[in-house]
C-alpha cells in the first residue's frame, strides 16, 4: 500500500537489532485518517468474505483493529497479555514471545466471544517472527472458528514469521513488506 | 447517556470487590458502533474547543479514543505502561496505580507528540480513584499543552477520582455515572 510504505520512509526510524519505530502514526501516535485508508484497503481484500469478528492483540494493534471493525460493521476483540481480576471463566490461551520486550507471555480471549459460527479476521500492527500471530491463530482454531486471514500493517518480511505461517495454508495480507532494514537507516520494500 | 446505561444494565456483570465487568462491548470485545455514538456525544460536548489531541492510556482506552479521534479529526495518543525496546528519547511520565490489577506502573509519553500549543482531550474507560487520569492529566500539564478535559465513558461516582481531579479544576465528563454497584448485581446511575 503506497500510502503507508511513503509514510513508513518519511517517519520511520531504523534501531540497532532490526527495530522499525514507527510511533509518530502507528503505534504511540495513531493517525486516523491512515487507518481509514488502511482500514478500506484491506475490506478490498477481504469484504466478501463475511468476516464476523475483528481479533488483535494488545495494545497496539487495537487503535487499527477498531477503524477495521468499524469498515467491516462488525465487533472487534483484543486477546490480553496478562490475567487481570477483570477476565475470569472460561477461556482460550497461547502462548508468545515478544520480539519488541524480549520476554514470552500468555495471551487470553474469554469463550464468550468466539464461536464456531465466527468467520476471524486476524489485526496486527508488526509481522516478524511470528509469534503473536501464531498465538492468535491458535485461539481461533481453539474456539473452533474460521480464520479468513489476517491484515497486518507492516510486515517484516526478512523474518521468519510470514512465510511460516503462509505455509501452513494462513492467508496473510500485509499492508507494507520490508525486505531490509539497514543500520545507516536505510528501508526497502520487498 | 441512555444508550450506554442501558447497555451496562443489560450486559454488565458487578463482581466481587466492586468491579463492574462490561467486556462484552467495552473493553475485550468492542461494539464500534456504540463508541461512535459515545463519540458523536463528547463532540457534542468538547467540539467547540478545538482539541489538536486525543490522549489515553493502553490498553483499553485505546480503541474508544482512536473513535474519537476520528470524530474531532485529529491524531490519538496512547501512555503505553512499561518502557519497551521501541521507545527511547525524552518521555513524559508519571506513576498510576491500577485498582484492576493491584499494582503501582509508570506511565510514559515520548515528549515528541505532545507541545505547549496542543489541546488535549484526555479518553478512558472508567474513572474510579483517578489515579489512571492523574497520570495522564500530570502528563499534559508537564509537557505544558492545554487540558480541554476528560471523556470517560464509565466513572464509579462512589469511588474518589471524579471529586478529587473536579476540584482540582478539572472538566470530566463522564458518559455513564455510577452510584452504587451491589452484590446483588444491582446498578444504580447517579
Amino acid at each position: 500500500m503506497k500510502l503507508l510504505e511513503e509514510r513508513i520512509l518519511k517517519e520511520g526510524k531504523v534501531k540497532e537489532g532490526g527495530i522499525l519505530k514507527v510511533d509518530s502514526f502507528l503505534n504511540h501516535q495513531m493517525d486516523i485518517g491512515l487507518f481509514e485508508e488502511m482500514a478500506e484497503e484491506l475490506y478490498r481484500l477481504y469484504g466478501s468474505e463475511n468476516v464476523t469478528k475483528i481479533l488483535t492483540l494488545e495494545a497496539s494493534g487495537i487503535g487499527i483493529a477498531c477503524i477495521v471493525g468499524q469498515r467491516f460493521k462488525c465487533p472487534v476483540i483484543f486477546a490480553k497479555k496478562s490475567k487481570t481480576k477483570n477476565i475470569d471463566g472460561a477461556v482460550y490461551t497461547a502462548e508468545v514471545e515478544s520480539f519488541t520486550h524480549g520476554k514470552t507471555y500468555e495471551i487470553i480471549v474469554s469463550k464468550d466471544f468466539l464461536h464456531p459460527t465466527d468467520r476471524v479476521l486476524i489485526i496486527d500492527d508488526f509481522l516478524a517472527n511470528g509469534s503473536a500471530l501464531s498465538g492468535l491463530v491458535k485461539i481461533v482454531e481453539d474456539a473452533g472458528a474460521t480464520l479468513v486471514g489476517a491484515g497486518i500493517a507492516i510486515e517484516k518480511a526478512f523474518q521468519p514469521g510470514g512465510d511460516m505461517l503462509r505455509k501452513k495454508g494462513v492467508r496473510i495480507e500485509s499492508l507494507a513488506r520490508i525486505k531490509s532494514l539497514r543500520e545507516d537507516g536505510g528501508i526497502e520494500f520487498c
